[in-house]
């Protein structure tokens, strides 16, 4: 079996779930009820979870807790990932607070902006940085994952100055495209591509 | 050719880039030209706008303006959409303050939350209601689209009283999955799912 994106996808929907049970406080949970949750068949399940050693038993299926820290393991979130936000817009702000991000290992350390009234404003307790000081922050720090929220002229400068100083992981929420430099790696959200996606299939549907 | 969903996000995506263009001033674009900015082939671009009647020129290339309002009818962006937003939390405040969105010609038309210290907050001249009001209002406005951003046990519901009075499109940005209703379209965002997959490539690289 070949691990794709899509494969990585499913497996943090099943420890999505694998979660909620266990947060629930349900013991168990069959490869069928994880597959009804997300549409996916059955044996879709089972092999993704049998492909990375995680078994269940037949007619007894998962133990929950287990899976969610098996599935957790898998994916790293015991491992911490520094992440920097390039942006202190409404953007930049709504991802330094997502809940979700410390449950998984992700940390914020620092958030960059050039606008005078956004540099040392406190979000979550980090004080907006000057993008000036962007360079200087990366060769002192270890930054694993940079996220994009800002959209500037100068996106591409900002690349290359992330990449140059070891990060090369981008989670993209920029609506301009940009030259992504060679040996990195990109994860687009586009908001508007997908909105009007869906807008485009509920008018003609 | 069949217009998949993939289409439609290339469509906005040559949108985005005419835009720019045109607020640059520049005059003409080579398919060439749209289709390095996208890492798409060139003829994967030609495809598609044909497939939709926009015409270039073969070592003319297209009119940036004229293929920014082409592509700006066939995605609908001269029709208004209302939307409403579940959740008055930092992401769904973050989508409200979203500057795109009435540029393809969305406009929030109400933000629904069920805690009281939400409920009556302003946020870009919307009053947050109660979630408990969603319904009647619902029966008295058209919403084209719902955007769900709060995590609750509630979420089923909620998509069942929207879908039951005339919306059937959900852009989706709850983790937690929820069974979506027969006819509903749903357009999912999953942060964790997209920075996960980020997260674990650049880790096994």
């Amino acid at each position: 079996m070949k691990i794709t994106k899509y494969t990585i996808q499913r497996l943090s929907k099943y420890q999505r779930i694998a979660k909620e049970c266990c947060d629930n406080g349900t013991e168990r949970i069959s490869s069928k009820y994880i597959s009804e949750k997300l549409g996916l068949s059955a044996s879709q399940v089972r092999q993704d979870l049998n492909y990375f050693g995680t078994f269940g038993q037949q007619g007894y299926g998962y133990n929950v807790c287990a899976l969610y820290d098996n599935l957790s393991n898998i994916l790293g979130n015991n491992i911490r990932k520094n992440i920097i936000i390039i942006g202190a817009g409404n953007l930049g702000r709504a991802i330094a607070k997502y809940k979700y991000l410390s449950r998984y290992g992700f940390k914020i350390i620092s958030i960059f902006d050039n606008k005078p009234d956004m540099i040392g404003v406190n979000i979550e307790n980090i004080i907006v940085d000057d993008i000036q000081n962007l360079e200087n922050f990366m060769k002192n720090n270890q930054v694993d994952i940079c996220v994009l929220t800002a959209s500037t002229k100068t996106i591409s400068d900002i690349v290359n100055i992330v990449k140059n100083n070891g990060c090369k992981a981008f989670w993209n929420f920029v609506e301009t495209p940009f030259k992504v430099p060679e040996g990195c790696i990109v994860e687009n959200i586009h908001l508007m591509d997908s909105l009007q996606t869906l807008s485009f299939n509920n008018s003609n549907s």
